[in-house]
């Protein structure tokens, strides 16, 4: 979207973030599901004579896109999952605007989970759980599409079965090596679908629900490894690796996928005094910490991925 | 606490604030239990000349307090509640130090929850979950206890049985009323047990553990109803007055209940321009916002009790 | 507000958190001044029957004190403190409404500060500055009145001039003694003003803006002392009560302060590994940390003060 | 960073987040200097074995990169500016280990300034203010150099001297168009410094402390205007502009500048019952919400910049 302008180079977007919507789907028979998303749109459109010459005739104003958002949650008659309404409302903006080139809808769903009381799921409650699911719809004038869809804020923790061995050591090295750590990270992943197009995409209105509820199965059970014996990790970038290979392997429509293993150290304890040891470690007793944090990332894709 | 000095009336304490702590507890056949604690610890002591005269010789640093977290929970071999650990912690205050009259420690343990993989709870693997399970223990020189557990966090919806109707009406008003609305809600309880010295608590170590599972059960079943047909609310301040009667029906050694129940509101959404309405309300598309919210609050007590 | 219902005791409240309005006064020689406050408005009254028998009629929507705020700000036809604010919002709620007994009215005032701009402060632009004014006005149906003023996020660091020498020592004491340190904190205050009843408030409608800042300096002046030479703090708790005590003996008005002075650590920073030491500190180095942290509170009265 | 592993693209990066670091300089006749810098670091190295083949011998352990933040901050004798250390530390990652290609080390200074007491600067005293200085500096082995520093958190306000005309209007649009409303935005500023390698940067240890300073002064008087009169805004998106192009006419050695200003939006506030209307608006009482927000954001740079 760089163009010239007064001798420079330029490139603009607008849009509105942290746009609320909750939608309701009733069945016949009582039962109800609900969704809520926080939306965030921008998009790419010819309107620089707004940044230049006070003339606005081709911006979309920004209170303008929230009421779309809540327009097309109402359209909405029958449940769908979070990518497919972001796709929708992507392809809203770059067909109904001559000026958007390029719609741009992240959204993240909260996490409201059907409650279980006396043992059977209710018919209309809920309960906020943890991590959430996102995506990133971006969808052009030409009808081409790029879906990544995601997971934040899923914390996990291991108590054994992870070491750190044979890196570096330098002057500045004080790490002790070890075979036996605790393992927690709150993982950040984000999983590009192959769809390259708006009529690509699968009619299946909870198909990309489901694959969610699938990645999120295959990473975990690889960060972990059999219930009983567990794997070992002599690192967060093998197991970081690891990951992302199982999703690419076990999911032929999905080309990338990038993930953010933020190592959260567990410190051992140990405390001394002019009197000797007051805590000596023995795998038992922890510090944890989120400050500073190890940061490990990686993006896997097979070669014909662009993410 | 409050003492005199210099013509003043003068109270004070002083603490550690978030002491972070893990503990691993290991059985025989691999299997590994952990807990992640926040702890904080404030003392009442005799230590007046700190403030006046330049004299520490009263204080416990609080760096002995973060150090003494640490220690005790090397202590604890066997797996125990975070009410004990609290307890214990608080105990150790004012038996170890002839100042400190009354110790206070307040804990929020992170929630933990040991991972299914292919259908199976893991050995050493743990997902963090939502709510948090909080507990304070103010124990004094005489043995005397208070000990009050919680839950924080604990977000709940349901997408009808709720309406709020016939109150007041004046200048001001301009809510409509309602027999059919979303409620949403953060919950925070806090009860207190009935248990008033140290000796009086119960030996089994997760007692308090199982009781926490249990009162969370009882409030979240009387805020939902039965799973198929749910229960009417006609207003936060009823639903949450059969949570704390329920409570206390319920457990014959939770002497009071503080809960607070800020209403979470999801907006109906209705907009309209000049060329007429373009979204149009009905039971399904909502503006969920944390602010402002509803402030709802009550504590229930059985008379004997002083919280 | 305790009652009796059903063999219970039992103690409620309602109303409105985090009201946000933001309030402009212009001159007629374009000088303008803008507010933004975050009410938070808390009703103690007879409503027991909403609780106990789906009775609505004696509750006050919190959707109507929401309308009231902006009501009244609107009737502020001049500018006035934001103590002045919230001393009218109370007083509205216990004198309009039969049923209300006591109102609580808490506000923190968001930080706009004139800018300046080519050295003369701007007639219409403001930038947000750090620490913020709070205020919380307990009015009750009789006319009697509490009002408590204060700040929060005041953080202030000394690079010298502090230690904290001849505390206790014993079998979990690690921390050295010394006389030189950084000493850092976020002030919390919260200082009561002695006026008992709405009649004997100042007529001036900045008085207590101004009281603020005065408060605001003596309470930083005597953290950091002259500017030449600064003044030794020998422990958070001495310098926490000096500046208590200078507050009290400046402002015959206010009755009594609640100072909460966490010790914001910045731990001296040594590293060392099997080939010696990578970093020794020399009061040029340090780790600041927000966690764990110290925390040191107390309240100085007057006393024939009750707060 | 790209390499092929396994039939697959792969593209890594591990670093350290979240080092904090205070640094002291203290001047012969007792003024002392104070940062305080929160540094990210990652690197691009040549470790893909720790990631496929359990080898960790290309690894830089982060804890090793937390030490040598500490060693390198001990190092820095004269004050410098957090430009010229995160210079400084990037450059030693590449050249202390070849398996490093590339070092981005980000810094975030808290914004500690020296106090006024008495009318005077304070010798060791320091107050907290607001927005933040930010910088990143990308350095490769080769000594190619990316220089980027930044401004977060400066909000800004102003009371009149804005409007929105003329815009988009079709069924979804409800915004009426005005010559007179509040704006607030929390400009995130990064401008790109035009050196390109190690060597050309500037030997004055504060020169980009200066700058950072002199950037932020033509930013906020462009948003302003004059302080008597102001200057009319017809959008965010202009005053943008004018904020980018100010900055490059200014400044020969930067390059680019990267401005995101989120429209903060002041709810005009009208409220009507039956009864009619509570409150009329007339510039005067405002909502302010940060939920939802316009994003409007733009980068402008002269032709040979890469931003």
């Amino acid at each position: 979207m760089a163009e010239k302008v007064e001798g420079f180079n330029f490139e603009q977007r607008h849009g509105k973030e942290r746009v609320r919507v909750a939608r309701v789907w009733k069945t016949n028979d009582g039962k109800h599901y609900v969704v809520e998303w926080r939306v965030s749109i921008s998009l790419l459109s010819d309107c620089v004579n707004s940044y230049l010459h006070d003339d606005n005739s081709d911006i979309v104003a920004t209170d303008t896109m929230k009421n779309t958002v809540y327009a097309k949650a109402k359209e909405c008659s029958e449940m769908l999952s979070v990518e497919n309404f972001a796709i929708e409302l992507a392809k809203h903006f770059v067909s109904f605007y001559k000026q958007v080139t390029t719609a741009i809808v992240n959204i993240v769903e909260k996490p409201w989970e059907r409650i279980i009381v006396d043992g059977q799921p209710h018919m209309h409650g809920f309960k906020l759980g943890s991590e959430r699911h996102t995506v990133e719809a971006i969808v052009k004038k030409t009808g081409s599409l790029q879906l990544t869809s995601g997971v934040e804020g899923l914390s996990v923790l291991k108590t054994t079965k992870s070491g750190f061995e044979g890196f570096i050591r330098d002057k500045y090295t004080a790490l002790p090596e070890t075979r036996e750590r605790m393992l927690a990270t709150e993982v950040t992943a984000r999983w590009r679908y192959s769809y390259e197009s708006l009529s690509s995409i699968s009619q299946k209105p909870l198909y990309f629900t489901e694959k969610y509820e699938d990645v999120k199965r295959v990473l975990v059970e690889t960060f972990f490894g059999p219930p009983n014996v567990g794997v070992y990790s002599p690192s967060v970038q093998s197991t970081l690796y690891q990951m992302a290979r199982a999703t690419l392997n076990r999911f032929p429509d999905i080309d990338s996928i990038q993930l953010k293993m933020p190592n959260i150290h567990f410190l051992p304890v140990n405390i001394s005094n002019a009197g000797g040891q007051i805590v000596k470690f023995n795998d038992d007793v922890y510090l944890p910490t989120d400050e500073p944090h190890g940061s490990i990332q990686a993006t896997l894709s097979r070669f014909w991925s662009k993410m």
